[in-house]
């Protein structure tokens, strides 16, 4: 995940909880990868480390545990550059420049104005290069499985086709990549809470989970409803309410009985935001809490961020020195 | 310089006098860049480490000396990774999509088949990318002198002006990449032994640095000269001849009388030919003795080489805490 600040709910519901999860049945490595908040973020990284801490804060308090998930730094552990420098010698260039998830990207960001593969050789060198980046993230651990969104999948085919080009090539000199698959889970995608189909900082429509009781109250209030509900007994139509959507996620047991009540007109707008407001206040709680006690032991969180990276670094290193045999540059 | 095996004559006089004399005047840092040897080299790297340790034995007996210079392999030095990585990210791909001396090589290999903007977008993404290594091998040292040759000055202004970026971005944080500055020393062109241009390993024609006097003399003997001068008498054209244009530079006192005796046709090709081949020998031959010892002291170039090395990462590794403070990655 890119540090870009404080994270919110669609982090939570979209990979978060997830990632939790596979803490259960995986070997996991969750990376903090600062190197590719260069790609586009690269003119202004003044708030670089505040948001890795942040990004850090907000993994370990919903329950990423650093004694079972190594939590690392890109930047930490330098054989990510090694490896996408020797990476970046075996790609063609056209794999990159077809790439629709960094060509949709860059025109979302107003740096070219349709995507066409012309348009890609006008963007930076870095960004261009971030599906290698991403690859070596992926193959220094020798990773097999990589939980991603749907977005993220072409990237995680470009991973695979340059693995199988370096076991083509190098193969034979006695190491092979495993080849990385994709693991999507499907997850609710929330809306935010001015209606737009995504939360995202940059809109300013999210709840961050660092939110207090009544930023979430008053974020819930601006939250989109039925435009022709208009009067507490109104009937509505949850179907199309934002906040309906949110109380499937956050409040299961209590969605039929709300979206009946909704449709008869029995249950004011009101008080369903209400109610979601403290159903989400009260899941946010416990993370607030864990999250308080991590920001005021600064030091315990970089020394967490420290070990993590220094036990990624001790795989990479590993991987390093039989890819550096591979290729006969030892 | 990339390890491509044992070096020749046109090595020699074309770079290697000039590097043994900037001893004199400058802390001088020569490179055996390997990761360079894979842009365009990658698919087959059997040969690597040979051709590293034949060109540290061929540096050192021509008279780089691993006490005044830094005699250092860039792989052994992972800082040129993270800054490649980094600078990476600051510089637009038109700037290497245009470069002359990449697009040249990419059509003299064969790899595209006319110097266009759009085919640089086929070749592979480390080789674009060269430009770029390069600039982090000279900013590493904060290198402001880069002896090269006419054909490298483009890369060098890329490196210049992807400092200038650098600077102009991140300057403000109390720090600046010096620009470096190509250093253009006139040095004679020597031709193949085939006559061609350019002494070249690919094409066959080259007299080696490790050749024994038997192997000299057998090369100087294929060696063009003028094809109107067919009998011993007939009177040579030296402007034209293969054979005065090494006399100019290897026999430099006897020149003037060669050139005389060539054109009133008392002197004949075969000995001119084994004057100049003896002369050759001589050259190499204190090269020749230092070589041999240092063949047979493997394990002492190799700590040479490894004692270079280090040197360069302690050099390279505080620039890297100044680059990492100004871009905010610390």
């Amino acid at each position: 995940m890119r540090p870009t600040g404080k994270l919110h709910l669609g982090h939570l519901v979209g990979a978060l909880e997830n990632w939790v999860k596979l803490q259960d049945s995986y070997e996991t490595i969750y990376g903090i990868v600062d190197w590719h908040a260069l790609t586009t973020g690269y003119k202004d990284t003044a708030l670089l480390q505040e948001n890795i801490f942040d990004t850090a804060v907000d993994w370990i308090s919903v329950g990423i545990d650093p004694e079972r998930s190594i939590i690392m730094v890109q930047s930490h552990v330098k054989e990510h550059a090694e490896l996408h420098l020797l990476l970046s010698m075996i790609t063609p260039t056209p794999w990159l420049i077809r790439n629709p998830t960094v060509k949709e990207q860059a025109r979302a960001m107003g740096l070219i104005d349709e995507t066409t593969d012309e348009n890609m050789m006008k963007i930076d060198f870095g960004h261009l290069g971030y599906p290698v980046l991403q690859t070596a993230d992926i193959l220094v651990y020798e990773a097999d499985t990589v939980p991603v969104g749907e977005d993220q999948v072409p990237h995680i085919e470009i991973s695979r086709e340059i693995a199988r080009r370096f076991n083509f090539l190098y193969g034979a000199n006695g190491y092979q990549f495993p080849e990385p698959q994709h693991k999507l889970t499907p997850t609710p995608r929330l809306p935010g809470v001015d209606g737009n189909m995504k939360m995202s900082k940059s809109l300013n429509n999210c709840i961050y989970l660092s939110d207090d009781d009544d930023t979430i109250q008053a974020q819930v209030k601006k939250m989109v409803t039925d435009p022709q509900k208009l009067r507490k007994n109104d009937p509505g139509r949850p179907e199309i309410c934002s906040v309906y959507t949110y109380h499937k996620v956050f409040n299961s047991t209590e969605a039929p009985a709300i979206e009946a009540t909704c449709r008869t007109g029995e249950l004011g707008c009101v008080a369903c935001k209400k109610n979601l407001g403290e159903k989400i206040a009260v899941k946010l709680e416990p993370f607030r809490i864990k999250r308080r006690e991590l920001v005021n032991d600064r030091a315990g969180v970089e020394k967490m961020i420290k070990e993590g990276s220094d036990r990624a670094r001790a795989m990479a290193s590993e991987t390093m020195k039989k890819v550096r045999q591979a290729m006969r540059l030892v």
